[in-house]
C-alpha cells in the first residue's frame, strides 16, 4: 500500500505500525519525500525516552534488552528497539546475527523491533537510525532502545543520541583497560557488568570503581552506578530498569540534561548537513569529480587543490 | 625550531624524521599551512605499501605488528606504525594502552611509530590518520602500517585506505558470527589466528575457511588466506610477512590493484571536501546555527528546514 506524505504524518501521528514501518523504510533509502514528512512529524517528538546500549561483541547486549524491554513494557510503556548493524562498506550486504533473535523478542507482540544498518555512504553513517529514533519518539513510543553491535567511533555517534547510555562489560573478555581504548567509559551513564556469575565479574567491578574514583564529579553530577546482571536468566534487569528511570528523571531536571539535548540537536543538524552538502557538490557532480580522482591517480594533480576547486565552484562565499 | 613551508616540503621530501613529526602535528591540529605543504608533496607519494591491521581489542594487534614492523626492517626496508586510537568524543582525552608499549618499539631506533588520536570534530574523524600517512609515504617509507583499535565502521574506514588489510581474529573471543557482525570479514586481505597455541584456533580456522567458502570468488581474485601467529614468540610472523609482499605483487599487477587505489583517492577528496564544507557552513556559522538549534529545542523549527535553510545560503545552486 502507498501512503501520501499527509496520511503517512497522520497515521505515524497515531501510532499505527505498518505507516511507522514504511516511513523508516523510506527514510533509510533515502527517499526525498521522507524528509518532508520528518519535518512535520518533529513538534510532536521529544517526549520519548531513548536508551542507548554498547558493549563489546558478545557481551550479551540483545538478551539484555530483550529483557529490559519486557520490564518497560511490564511498566505499561510502549516500546521499541533499533539493533544497528555495522554494513560491511563493500557488498552493504546483510546480517546474519539478529535476524535469528529478532524473530524471537517479536513473538511478543506489541514490542517494535528493527534491524537497521550503518550505511557508508557519503555522510549518512548514521541517519537512517536517527530518523528512525524521531520516527517512533513521534509515533508514540515511550522507550526507545538503540543497540548497537560494536565499540567504534560510529557506535559511540549513535549512542551519543541517547539520552541515556548502557555500556556493558563481561568478564574474562581483556582487562579493563581495553574498555578504556575503546573509548566508552566516558560515555557511559550506567555501567552493567552482564554474565556476572562468569569468574571475574567482582575483578571488572574493581577495576570500574577504581576508574570512576579516577573522575572529576562534581556534587550534582550524575555519577555512573555499575550493575550486575545474567541477562540469560533475565537477573538484575528490574534493578537496571529502576536506574534507567531514575537517570531519566535526573536529567529531566538538570542543566546537563537540557545541554545533552542541544547537543544532539546540533549533532543531527551536522549530520543532515554534511548529508547535504555532499550530495551537492559530489554526488550531483560525479563525472567531474571521477575525472579529477583519475588526475590525482596520476599525481597531475593533488587532493587538495580538487576540493579547493570543487568547495570554491559550488559555495557563494 | 620553527619550519617555513618550503623548508617542511624539502626537509620531509629527503626523509627528515623531525619535520616529518612536525608536519604530521601540524595537519592533526588543523593548521590551515598544512594542507599547502601536503598538496606540494602529493606528487612525491603512492610507493609506499600501507598495510592496515584491525581486530578486536586485546586480539594482540600491537605485539603482532611491532613483530611484522622489525621483519620488514630486516628485509631493508624504512617502516612506520601509525597507531589509531579512538579518542573519547566528550573529553578529547589521551588514551593509556599504546603509550607504554610504543616506548618499547620506539627504543629500536629505526621504526617511527606514531600514536594518532581518531578525533570526533565536524567530518575530520580520520583526516589526521590519512594526512598522516601522506606524509611518510613523502618521506620515503616503504612500509606504513596502520593499526586500530576496534572494529567499528570508523576503524573499517581508516583501513579501506590501506592497500592490504590484515584482520586478526583469537580464539575464544565469542564465535565467528561476531565477526560478521563486526563487517569485517570483506575488508580481510589476510586473515591472522593470533594467539594461535591457545585452545579453540582450530576452530576459528575451520569457521573461517566455511565462511570464506560461502564467498564468490572470480577466477584472479585474490583469496584472503588464514595465517596463525602467536605474536608474543614472533611465531608465524616471518610467513605473515611473505604473504604481504605476495599481496602487494598481486595487487600492482591487478585492475583490483589500480581500482582500490582510485577508490582511496575518492575516499580522501570526499572526507577533505565534508571537512571543508562544514568549516565554512557550520564552524564558521556558530552564533546562526546556535541560536537555530534553541530553536528546534523549543519545537519552533525543524532540524530539516533549518538545514535546508543552511545550505541553500551557502551554496551557489
Amino acid at each position: 500500500m502507498k501512503f501520501s506524505n499527509e496520511e503517512l504524518i497522520e497515521r505515524v501521528s497515531q501510532g499505527d505500525m505498518r505507516a511507522v514501518s514504511r516511513l523508516i523504510t523510506l527514510s533509510e533509502n533515502g527517499v526525498p519525500r521522507a524528509r518532508e514528512v520528518l519535518s512535520e512529524l518533529y513538534k510532536q517528538s521529544g517526549s520519548a525516552h531513548v536508551i542507548g546500549v554498547t558493549g563489546s561483541p558478545g557481551a550479551g547486549k540483545s538478551t539484555l534488552v530483550d529483557h529490559l524491554a519486557r520490564q518497560w513494557k511490564a511498566r505499561g510503556k510502549k516500546v521499541a528497539i533499533l539493533a544497528i548493524d555495522p554494513t560491511s562498506p563493500f557488498s552493504g550486504g546483510a546480517v546474519l546475527g539478529d535476524r535469528i533473535r529478532m524473530t524471537k523478542t517479536a513473538e511478543d507482540g506489541e514490542i517494535f523491533i528493527r534491524s537497521m544498518a550503518t550505511r557508508g555512504a557519503l555522510g549518512g553513517l548514521s541517519r537512517g537510525s536517527l530518523d528512525a529514533v524521531h520516527i517512533l519518539d513521534a509515533a508514540g513510543f515511550d522507550i526507545i532502545f538503540i543497540e548497537t553491535v560494536g565499540v567504534g567511533q560510529a557506535e559511540v555517534d549513535i549512542v551519543r543520541t541517547a539520552d541515556t547510555c548502557l555500556v556493558v562489560l563481561v568478564p574474562g573478555m581483556g582487562d579493563s583497560v581495553q574498555a578504556i581504548k575503546a573509548g566508552i567509559l566516558e560515555i557511559a551513564d550506567i555501567f552493567v557488568i552482564n554474565k556476572a556469575d562468569r569468574d571475574g565479574a567482582d575483578l571488572v567491578h574493581k577495576d570500574l570503581r577504581v576508574l570512576l574514583s579516577l573522575s572529576d564529579y562534581e556534587e550534582n553530577d550524575w555519577k555512573p552506578p555499575i550493575l550486575k546482571a545474567i541477562a540469560t536468566k533475565g537477573d538484575g534487569t528490574e534493578e537496571l530498569t529502576e536506574k534507567m528511570a531514575e537517570h531519566q528523571l535526573w536529567l529531566s531536571g538538570s542543566e546537563v540534561g537540557k545541554e545533552r539535548k542541544r547537543k544532539i540537536i546540533e549533532d543531527r543538524i551536522v549530520k543532515l548537513t554534511t548529508e547535504l552538502l555532499l550530495q551537492r557538490v559530489i554526488g550531483d557532480n560525479q563525472d567531474k569529480v571521477q575525472q579529477l580522482v583519475d588526475e590525482c591517480l596520476d599525481r597531475k594533480r593533488d587532493p587538495f587543490s580538487v576540493v579547493e576547486q570543487l568547495v570554491q565552484a559550488a559555495m557563494k562565499f
